[in-house]
């Protein structure tokens, strides 16, 4: 087996993480190999808090009484150099003399200097850095170089853009399968869907995740909701105020509010800039609460100003067999603010996934900021 | 070999043909096939205004000397039983005795009633109606039915369905590759682009056809014109008004011209209906030039019209990789009209192609009218 094996096969170990469970930790895999290529350990990162990937396949290694001073390690992450909920990897390294250990990818976090610190020490290092590996911890690159969650802005409209006819009805401009991704695939995945109050009322949305077959699962709901409508008591009956354990509903505000809340409901207090709410401080407090990432299904209101900040990840769009000519039907991006063909946001073509008459094109929006 | 594999062959017989030389005739291809299995003749129609496929394959039959009185005529289309610029085919193949006739499509001319003719006649005829060939036929069998061309709406948007910034500036939305495909493939293969005065003035278009490595071709234009703008004095220097050899501008209008018009325009003369150019009109009026499909490349407000009349046979839409927030961008279809939720114009995706970071999504229209 080749060092890229190796790699791949600790890839395969840390993919087995729950993502719920790591969140906001990285999916990392660790295998200790020895001298003759035999593989002693293995361990991947199975939750927040918890120990590391290099701990549990040292340990598996050192409980056969063997000597690692030959032996190598391969890790999908470069190792943690700081004392974090759980002490430094690279001390565990050095202590039990790992001769060499391979990497898969780098921490983009500047506090993690492991590789250079097990050079520092005699330990011999190879970084090779692997696509698929790097792409596994997607989130957590983004988390940690951009402060803020990975946002993926989600919608369906005609072939001519166009999300909801003049009065607002968008039922439904989608098909049922692909309504179905969105649940399965996207809502699913996500630790949050962020929209308006507007869009909450307006589609009288339950924001849940309804699987076929399953009963509904609860989910983390951001309501941009300036003027607090949502606590009105004419809304109290909104389908968003379903029974919540394991979820809250946060409404993002610059108003202060007297009475008392309910307690599936938080909020989240920002500053206005240029009359909006300021979507960079709204992003660090999502961060700070270990919303990682958020699945934007707003109105096009909301949808122009994610991009317009520059902090739209991801874009899915689905695309639907039907066309509004009206122009003032609703479109899925709507500014007031002049575009010219020089300044349109720029995207790369990931994926497309096509459902009946429905496609989905996925897309990486190609300049994002903080 | 089976009939459908005789079938097959009169199909790639009949595909043969130089679309251009045949129009407004339909593809066909014909073979005669001996007692024993044998292909004694065979033959394709060539060139509107001259000799039928069926009568090339019967002539190749006959120059060997064969008696017909128990061959098969396999052929693509019902054969014609009428007298147009050619005898009518049954008359041929009754007059030589011929056994069995396997027809691959039926005419959509109620005039032709062939397979009739030839039953009453002692003809034993077989119909297998072979979806390949009556999609090759596809134009014709729209002219025929439908009394009009055949429209295929072309339009290059973001993905949230804008064809131009709010200054109307388009140039470039959709990248080399997909403009390359709508010259080979859409352009070339048409009898004539639709489109608008202002469109031709605005982006300043030539409108012919440009392959890489070969000289521009020219292409038939039709432009909806009302007031006759491309006339004036100021206009002379516009690029569609290259040197013409085979192709002509029509303008369409219900105004009169009292001047001397160049030799390469000519005026199509409509009614107005509801303030508008009468479709309905001008696609007769085209079909009687032999302009057999045509390829709209218009602004929103025609895309609408020809969408809200019920005539665009087919929609191809190349979605670029870009994104206007700009509510005042200009939507690839815009109508002053109301259109609700429940009476969206429906498609069915026909088929997709990947240009890059562009894809093209073909879709057919589901409900159109004549």
């Amino acid at each position: 087996m080749t060092s890229r094996d190796y790699l791949h096969k600790a890839f395969l170990l840390a993919k087995g993480a729950n993502l719920k469970q790591i969140r906001p930790n990285p999916f990392v895999g660790a295998i200790v190999v020895s001298q003759d290529g035999e593989i002693i350990g293995e361990g991947y990162h199975q939750k927040a808090g918890e120990a590391h990937a290099e701990v549990f396949a040292i340990q598996a290694a050192l409980l056969k009484n063997l000597d690692l001073s030959e032996a190598t390690l391969y890790v999908t992450l470069e190792p943690c150099s700081h004392i974090g909920k759980t002490p430094a990897c690279t001390d565990l390294i050095i202590q039990h003399k790992i001769k060499k250990v391979v990497i898969g990818s780098l921490d983009p976090n500047p506090l993690v200097s492991g590789a250079k610190k097990l050079f520092d020490h005699g330990v011999i290092v190879e970084t090779i850095i692997t696509p698929e590996i790097v792409e596994l911890n997607n989130v957590f690159n983004i988390n940690q170089i951009k402060k803020r969650p990975k946002y993926i802005l989600k919608s369906a409209t005609t072939i001519n853009g166009q999300i909801a006819d003049r009065f607002g009805n968008s039922k439904w401009i989608s098909n049922a399968k692909s309504r179905a991704y969105v649940h399965e695939f996207l809502r699913a995945r996500v630790d949050a869907i962020l929209t308006t109050a507007k869009t909450i009322m307006n589609d009288n949305a339950s924001m849940n995740i309804r699987l076929e077959g399953t009963a509904p699962t609860e989910l983390n709901l951001i309501v941009i909701d300036k003027h607090l409508d949502l606590l009105k008591k004419e809304n109290e009956q909104l389908p968003i105020f379903y029974k919540r354990i394991n979820s809250k509903i946060y409404l993002v505000t610059d108003k202060s509010f007297e009475g008392k809340l309910r307690t599936d409901v938080e909020l989240i207090k920002v500053d206005m800039r240029n009359k909006k709410i300021d979507l960079t401080q709204l992003s660090s407090q999502l961060l700070s609460k270990n919303i990682c990432e958020v699945l934007i299904e707003g109105g096009g209101v909301l949808n122009a100003s994610m991009i317009q900040e520059k902090i739209v990840d991801e874009v899915f769009m689905f695309i639907c067999p039907s066309i509004n000519t009206d122009s003032s039907a609703l479109n899925a991006y709507s500014s007031n603010q002049v575009q010219k063909m020089d300044e349109l946001m720029k995207l790369s073509l990931l994926e497309t996934k096509v459902f009946d008459n429905d496609i989905l094109l996925k897309y990486k929006v190609l300049i994002t900021k903080s």
